[in-house]
């Protein structure tokens, strides 16, 4: 028995293992296009602002590692060229150039995503970088090393990371992005600002919202030196598109599996619609849990649970994978910022009511020294059931989150939550939980609305 | 219509401003035999340690802004003498010694705790101590500054805070327990080991477990010179008395309230037996979620959330105080430390067959500098239902717990913690939680059952 799988990020390699785990015996191939595997793409912004030493930290393992531990072949700088699903087959060229034929009793796709670049003047010059490999970071911050200024074309978190890194190396930054708001998938505006005031005002950001980049021009040497935003010239050295991610369905596609509104379809198995095919990773689509549609989740954390699933149904383990909040969380210097489930935004877009609690406050009893403020937001269906959380705050986010994924996932309201035993020391928290202030803010709005009915 | 209130700690006065939130006109009188009101006795070991500057920093309002902000009349320095629940009325003796008699429509007894010191040789001592209100801290304050060792009995959360905060100050410091570990009540041996470890290896402090505090030993002069644990004489300079604390339920019988197993005895609303007497906070008891069975919760956020139940439900607004989880934390130095929930010992205490799932790992990516390593026990019953949580370590330990509280609220099993959405970035989290891990190690173990069955 062979299994093959195509993608080396964290969805692929978790199928890897999770397979190993429970089956010593089933082959295992990973084919995968790029150098380096086992990294962690999340850390790349903060090796470029040097919080993490130097890239070699954030590989995890090699391909050596996996061959003696788990007895896992990785074939590295490998491209699949073609798919026959019929006959159980694919053909890759190695990196010497040969092509290979391989055939397989278990594929597994875990081709990931690609930034998406749009096509505007100038994105071929010297000093335009996307962001997606660990090559990528390197090429940046080798780059950045020579250059005074930055545009960087989109504000969601990988894109602020950056952005943030390079102010930090020394380069004036500039944003650039098409939402009236940063972090417009994560965070609904009035929250976004919290984290913009401070990117502005304490880091030196700056930032030109509702606008797109127009083109990027440069010198008679084929390198930036500046980029069209609304028709004003901006000089710049740099310029990083930060402007979004597509799933690689191509391969999908040749295989015959069945493409999605958005990528590759998969059922709670994470099997394609050829049985011996499953997807996992940034190239499949899946299920929001709160809205039922369908939707794309590219988060290492969804890698690696949709890894696991695959790898256990592969070997015969029942296991299904959930649909999604999207739970994420960044922090950007001293600003910590998680959102999960639906935005208020996201619920006018759904046509759904909500109530929106919200609460300000520290984060350690107020005479403790170097307590925090932290900013909650729940958003509360109208039958008082919470369906989304954001936070802002200088420590302690992540958690409070994860706290209210559980609380979404279970059913909980916003009545339950304020009364929730949160448990209290004055260094390590308030007398009364800011996620529980923000339940009794929505509990209060939930009693005027039945009070005027 | 007037409303006393017996008791201006954490639960009375939450009651009073409760009253308040709701009732412009409603009297508001608060009786205390305390001079000092609204401060958090959590943080007077911190105080004592120089970590809070001043003692006057934990002092969050004085009687004047009650007056002034909230139209609370507050009476310091008072005791109440008499009780006559026939006629709504009690009898004080203000700090004048003038003995007064007020009628009331309601009354609410939140006389709180009193520490309980074993009657043993040598307890009244001058340098032995027991630490409740601010001026216990003050005096323990003042005392250790000429002072080299001290012996604190009890290793419950307060002594093991003030054990920390004097060897800060730079005493020498025994802690003496008469249980087979520290935190008895709150943390297994197991997860208490941890911290032990730290306090004795990290920080200095000296443990005597599995024996009580024989004697203590006073000078010609009437001060602590040492004392007698086990037959054996050890030298020191101060005796802390953390043996534990006491309802004050006296006040409670002369009303003719009726007293359960352990305190006063109260319904949901937080009403005692007579109908226009509510009791709130230490005094009380009340019912554990896990076990069903009448207990204690000594906590803050007990006496808090209680506080706000009684007043509402005086001014008429219908509120439930729910069965406790006991969720408690504390953080010594750099260690932090929580439980909530049902642990392993009162498992077995209650002969309830349960199934602990562990995980041991870091609070950020590994390669992500100024991780802390969190060590996570949790308590499973036979149906998968998560009853119980322990953790222990450098950072973000708290909110952790207090996600497993919200779980065990609604019923949550360990195969839903493992597949929950945690939030993930590099600075703040691993990109499988510790939580997570520790609810897939509990699944494994059932796993391991089921197959064997």
């Amino acid at each position: 028995m062979r299994v093959i799988i195509i993608g080396s990020g964290a969805a692929g390699l978790t199928t890897a293992s999770t397979i190993r785990r429970y089956n010593k015996e089933m082959e295992i191939v990973v084919i995968t296009k790029d150098k380096h595997i086992a990294y962690s793409p999340c850390a790349i912004p903060y090796v470029i602002c040097n919080e993490i030493p130097s890239f070699e930290d954030i590989i995890m393992h090699t391909p050596e590692e996996y061959k003696r531990d788990r007895h896992i072949d990785v074939i590295t700088e490998s491209e699949v060229l073609d798919m026959d699903s019929e006959n159980n087959k694919i053909t890759y060229k190695d990196k010497e150039n040969n092509e290979i034929e391989l055939t397989y009793d278990y594929l597994v796709l875990a081709t990931g995503g690609s930034p998406f670049v749009p096509p505007i003047e100038g994105v071929d010059l010297k000093g335009v970088f996307k962001l997606r490999t660990i090559e990528d970071g390197m090429r940046i911050k080798e780059y950045a090393e020579n250059s005074k200024s930055v545009i960087v074309a989109g504000a969601g978190a990988i894109g602020l990371e950056t952005a943030y890194a390079l102010k930090e190396l020394g380069l004036d930054v500039v944003v650039v992005e098409m939402a009236p708001q940063i972090l417009p998938r994560a965070l609904d505006i009035d929250m976004a600002k919290i984290v913009m005031k401070y990117l502005e005002e304490d880091v030196g950001i700056k930032f030109i919202l509702e606008k797109p980049l127009g083109k990027i021009v440069g010198d008679e040497d084929g390198k930036v030196n500046g980029a069209v935003i609304d028709g004003e010239f901006y000089g710049c050295d740099m310029v990083i598109m930060a402007t979004g991610v597509r799933p690689n369905i191509e391969l999908a596609k040749k295989a015959g599996c069945e493409i999605g509104r958005w990528a590759i379809r998969v059922n709670e198995k994470m099997q394609t619609s050829i049985p011996n095919i499953y997807a996992v990773g940034d190239c499949v689509e899946v299920v929001d849990l709160i809205t039922k549609q369908i939707t794309l989740s590219p988060f290492g954390t969804t890698a690696v649970r949709q890894g696991k699933v695959a790898g256990k149904n592969i070997v015969g383990i029942e296991a299904k994978f959930n649909p999604v909040l999207n739970a994420m969380v960044s922090k950007i210097g001293d600003i910590e910022m998680a959102g999960t489930g639906m935005s208020e935004l996201g619920a006018h877009q759904n046509r759904l009511e909500v109530i929106v609690g919200k609460a300000r406050a520290l984060t350690r009893a107020r005479y403790y020294p170097g307590g925090k403020l932290i900013e909650v937001k729940l958003i509360c269906d109208m039958n008082k059931n919470i369906v989304g959380c954001q936070i802002v705050g200088g420590e302690r986010v992540a958690e409070r989150v994860d706290a209210v994924s559980i609380g979404i996932v279970k059913n909980m309201t916003c009545n339950e939550l304020a009364n929730i035993e949160f448990c209290y020391a004055p260094p390590v928290s308030m007398v009364i939980d800011p996620l529980a202030l923000a339940a009794e803010n929505a509990c209060d709005k939930f009693k005027k609305i039945e009070k005027n009915e």
